[in-house]
């Protein structure tokens, strides 16, 4: 399979719902679960049947939607992780996704499914990681501008993907406050769209492509693992296989130290905590209004392990399956090598198991000095 | 596309005439030179045409005796390096094939193709790199020993990779003299068939079934760069590639501080080198009576590259296409990027350029301090 660019000329829609929401979003950000609740299809119930913010129509049109701007990324299988797992691994890897994580996918499902009288204004988002490169990325393969306000903590490798895909960068300090003020400004001043890195119905539709695609290059898959943050991704994921598969096991592999997910499940409510540590930079979001109710729906379970066990899983993808891949894009692996794992109900009933390495975008002196500490410990 | 191992059942088929090259081969290993000379087939003239060691048949041969045990490796692109080369680059993905390098394909042919009298003494080899790891491998699958003479110099990924697919390490001192006499005694000890590197026709054709997967998977190439050392993946690659269409173009890629191929294209005969300075531990050794034929007739161009350059090509690898490459695997795209390549007159008339990423086991820690002092030269 040639992982290039496909040229389908495919008819972009445009789509009045999600001008509604994102506009709606943008504007009353701060009051995000009201706007919610203005729409029963967006909290997870109408006419006594559960829905959710996507479904597998909406993942199938976000496919052919961005089908002419993704790679369709490759499975990596390994002997020797296979060995060390007790399973057989099917790596997704969307390190090799356009803008260097599965981002891409939403954020090019929200930028093409904007209509024609907003579009103009482009785009914007408060993000440090990959959703603002893939963001900046999709913007300007739709001719528009992307406003990134980035926290000046963020990590250079990723600050540098949104400079060298057009993003106009506005830096800010990196409390959660200071940048959305900051977006708020430049909405204002602006009039961009404002597209969430995750709470977004559009956004959940384009990771959801993932399972699409995994579906057909391994149809017997039985599990699936992937990481959890603000749940956009794995809420996309959980849609689309259990439509197609009601059996598949849908995993969140979570730091032990960002674990609202794993705390959220267990009292079932949304549990946001006031710190977090984790050298997962792209795992420190908590849940939104719209992932919420499909995670607590869809998802099996929650392993949660340490950062150590992804720093190693780090290193096994570097020196076994030669992939770079980021702390987020591991802790899957990390996950199914865990102890935890082997302790969970989903182990026994699975064989053929995907993991979501989820993005590449790591400073290599970050990985090395991570990995030499790793060392160091034990 | 699923990279997984592929489960065609296909008959291994024996061939005595590999049997007695590579018996022949072993014991008369030190006159070398003077065997190749028994059969005009192997020294490039019979019946006044030019034949080689392998053709395009013979790599056929190979790819059907060795896809159950292969991977189909991915091709990758990139916008960015495409925008750096003004060229369209389609990266063959070999750091993804078993035993980390696409020195598996042609091991796998050389066992596969043992018959049954010889093959249950096992093989040997001696070399400090991957085909030590892939012989050791594809051993492990035909059921046999493989004994592996190792110099005690060696990479200690390399070390370990042997060592995780079975094979039998016996160190030695890293010079010629002492690896060829303790592979003298291993041989005479067990009746092990030496399988070499790189100077073996069913190398060759194993290596050549490249070139059939790339241009399936892209077949508007038309030119092709590999990493030259022994010459043993470029002659298959070429001679594979130039039988399909004989307009492509065939790009040598080599270290500056190890240009015997230069120095022998230019002098019309082989040159070896007493002494040899370049971080690409797999590109150190010298053209083989086998593979100088082809590399003399048939690659058109030798880009010769800088450390510096490979070091830099290595970094963008990782940190752009996300896969991890060692230095060997990296003078391709390091080659594409240069001055020299830009003044050759292949440079005009490439526009779809296939890359053999050629092996992906480094230690991470050269990489690394590779990479640093690279930074702080500049």
């Amino acid at each position: 399979m040639v992982m290039i660019l496909l040229l389908n000329v495919l008819v972009g829609v445009a789509s009045d719902d999600h001008a509604r929401f994102l506009l709606l979003y943008g504007v009353f950000q701060d009051a995000l679960v009201n706007i919610s609740q203005l729409f029963p299809e967006l909290r997870g119930e109408m006419n006594g049947e559960k829905t959710y913010a996507a479904d597998i129509e909406s993942i199938r049109q976000a496919h052919a939607r961005i089908d002419p701007y993704i790679h369709e990324t490759p499975v990596l299988t390994s002997q020797t992780l296979d060995l060390l797992s007790g399973k057989s691994l099917f790596f997704k890897s969307e390190c090799f996704q356009k803008g260097g994580a599965f981002k891409f996918r939403g954020a090019c499902n929200a930028v093409f499914s904007l209509d024609d009288d907003c579009v103009g204004r482009g785009v914007l988002t408060h993000s440090s990681g990959n959703h603002a490169a893939a963001l900046a990325l999709a913007a300007k393969l739709r001719g528009i501008p992307a406003y990134i306000v980035i926290p000046n903590n963020a990590p250079k490798c990723k600050v540098e993907n949104v400079v060298r895909h057009g993003g106009q960068v506005i830096w800010t300090e990196p409390s959660m406050e200071a940048r959305e003020l900051t977006a708020k400004r430049i909405q204002e001043e602006t009039g961009a769209v404002l597209v969430h890195p995750y709470n977004d119905p559009f956004i959940i539709s384009g990771q959801g492509t993932i399972s699409l695609e995994l579906l057909d290059q391994v149809p017997n898959i039985d599990t699936i693992i992937a990481p959890i943050s603000g749940g956009g991704l794995i809420s996309g994921v959980a849609l689309a296989a259990k439509a197609i598969n009601p059996c598949i096991q849908i995993i969140a592999a979570e730091p032990a130290g960002a674990d609202d997910v794993a705390q959220s499940k267990a009292s079932g409510q949304i549990i946001t905590l006031s710190k977090v540590n984790t050298i997962a930079d792209g795992l420190r979001a908590s849940l939104g209004s719209l992932t919420w109710p499909v995670v607590r729906d869809l998802v099996d379970d929650v392993i949660t392990v340490e950062d150590q066990e992804i720093v190693e899983a780090m290193g096994m993808c570097y020196e076994i399956l030669k992939v770079a891949v980021e702390p987020s894009g591991a802790i899957g692996l990390a996950a199914v090598l865990s102890k935890k794992f082997q302790a969970s109900p989903a182990f026994g009933v699975s064989q053929n198991i995907g993991i979501v390495l989820s993005g590449g975008n790591v400073d290599l002196g970050i990985l090395w000095q991570s990995l030499h500490q790793s060392c160091s410990r034990t």
